[in-house]
């Protein structure tokens, strides 16, 4: 068996505590210290012996540590962080602006290549395990149709697309993924599927005092990418049951494959998630992919790696032979 | 891109045929030829062009195959076949007698590592790609309780077993999962489940004349092993019926896994495969994973593998870069 694994954490909001609770489930890794942007002396996590440090010091920590998992956001924490973390420790990110991955990837590829490290990139379930499902779909059944659906889940970015609008006070948005269309596929149909016919989008918004509900819920339905080309519903609510009723993360999602064998014979293929804390379980699959990091490592990997690049029994705790006979 | 891989069939039965079919969808493979025991001059493939050649003649025929299907069954074929067989070529296998794994990956490993090949064996769906969601399931949330269900599908060796049964004539048995206890896992409930809660069997038997129906009927569902603890359900019916009711070979399941992160969050992962044709889809897993083979051959890989050591990039004929840009 592996050494117990020394892990760090770059970044503690509901990620990073994740993390830590996912860690708290793995005996064969161990956290070792947690780095923040913050004053340090005013974080504490759950367990209180693992030391904070500012986010500078991890430098002189790097030797102590066998994989960073790195939980700031995509938008400016990861590009701004992620090379020069990759230059310093094995890493781990849920990087998940597609249209960026190239290069996020090339970036963390160099630095890591150049360090001597391995940088495991867009680990999450999408990116990640849902990749995982496109590519096992399309390989193995080459002559097909893939399909994605998410939800019913919050999402972030239309969330904070709704608060955006001017008299919206807060918002959460869930996606939610039209039972009609998933049916269509599961039937084998192949259908093309337009982006309204996929996905409704169910908004609560509490507004600002003494504003135009029509007005508001006019911009929201009429916004360009974000809800225009969808049927989106806007529900006003108070401050209370927003708190009350809307404040937990939860998401999931369909990943489908609709083939043809032989002479037309039908094949359908199907994975789906029902997160009820889409940030803990992407923290899971963090912790999953950072030991497979360490492991490439220490076989002498090197550079940018995904989900595609990492074969499945390095992420187990348990041998090869413990998994061909427990699990294949 | 790599060179187009020149694949051989050893074994041309109902796998065989599906695996040619397979190879018909993969621009980057080309059959070259297929092995069988019978009489060579006798067989004739999909693809006339093909070159048929007795099982003996594959020494002289490895250096011009990247890797050889090996298309038999698991109870005699590949236990005979199979190591012979992977120390002239690369090989992959659907070997699928779980509880003989352990004993076949060694004399696999100890064949394809002294011939410097590589021998991916137990690939399929199930060992295969069900085994990856059982894994995926276990690393990901190992807070949890795993559950596989098959069907509703047409079991071989229960259809065996029907047929050896004195006065059937000829039979079917379909493995049912029963919808009442996936709805209860995908619940988030954990339920232990019995073996006679999670599946029932459905048998369609075939009569030879004369022969008393209820003396049957008791004989099959107090078979130990095979139904006995089962809701077995016989029907009777006549050759007619069965060849044109019951000849095809649907099958399928799902891997569920229902776990629980940070305090007391459910999540809960499902896949299922809903499979017309049971040996085609295997057909079609065999030949991604004879890509792969190919693949980790060239890299400098020897020895057995399963599922479990194959990075999931190595089944796409794209490349890391396409798929990172198309599928991620």
């Amino acid at each position: 068996m592996d050494d117990r694994m020394r892990v760090g954490i770059a970044g503690y909001g509901n990620l990073g505590r994740g993390v830590e609770s996912a860690l708290a489930r793995t005996p064969d890794m161990e956290l070792v210290g947690a780095f923040t942007r913050r004053d340090p002396a005013a974080l504490r996590l759950g367990n209180r012996a693992v030391p904070v440090h500012g986010i500078d010091a991890i430098a002189r920590y790097a030797d102590a540590i066998d994989v960073l998992v790195l939980c700031g956001g995509s938008k400016t924490d990861l590009p701004e962080q992620g090379p020069t973390l990759a230059a310093l420790c094995n890493t781990v990110d849920s990087f998940d602006t597609h249209a960026k991955i190239p290069d996020y990837f090339a970036a963390m590829d160099a630095a890591a290549s150049h360090a001597g490290r391995v940088a495991v990139i867009s680990i999450g379930w999408d990116p990640g395990l849902f990749s995982l499902h496109r590519l096992y779909g399309e390989a193995l059944l080459p002559d097909g149709v893939g399909y994605t659906f998410w939800g019913k889940g919050v999402s972030q970015g239309h969330s904070d697309a709704l608060r955006r609008v001017p008299g919206v006070q807060a918002a959460v948005q869930y996606t939610v993924p039209s039972s009609e269309a998933v049916a269509r596929v599961r039937s084998g149909a192949r259908p093309a599927l337009t982006t309204r016919e996929k996905h409704t989008r169910d908004c609560y918004v509490v507004l600002e005092p003494g504003v135009d509900a029509a007005t508001v819920e006019r911009a929201i339905v009429s916004m360009p990418d974000y809800f225009a080309d969808y049927d989106t519903t806007v529900t006003f609510v108070s401050a209370e049951v927003l708190r009350r009723d809307h404040a937990a993360m939860p998401h999931g999602g369909f990943v489908m494959r609709s083939g043809t064998t032989g002479v037309g014979t039908r094949q359908m293929m199907e994975s789906s998630l029902a997160l009820d804390s889409n940030p803990e379980f992407t923290a899971s699959v963090l912790v999953a992919y950072a030991r497979a990091a360490c492991r490439l490592h220490r076989r002498g990997e090197r550079g940018a790696k995904t989900a595609f690049d990492v074969a499945p029994g390095l992420l187990s705790p348990k041998s090869a032979a413990d998994l061909r006979k427990e699990l294949l």
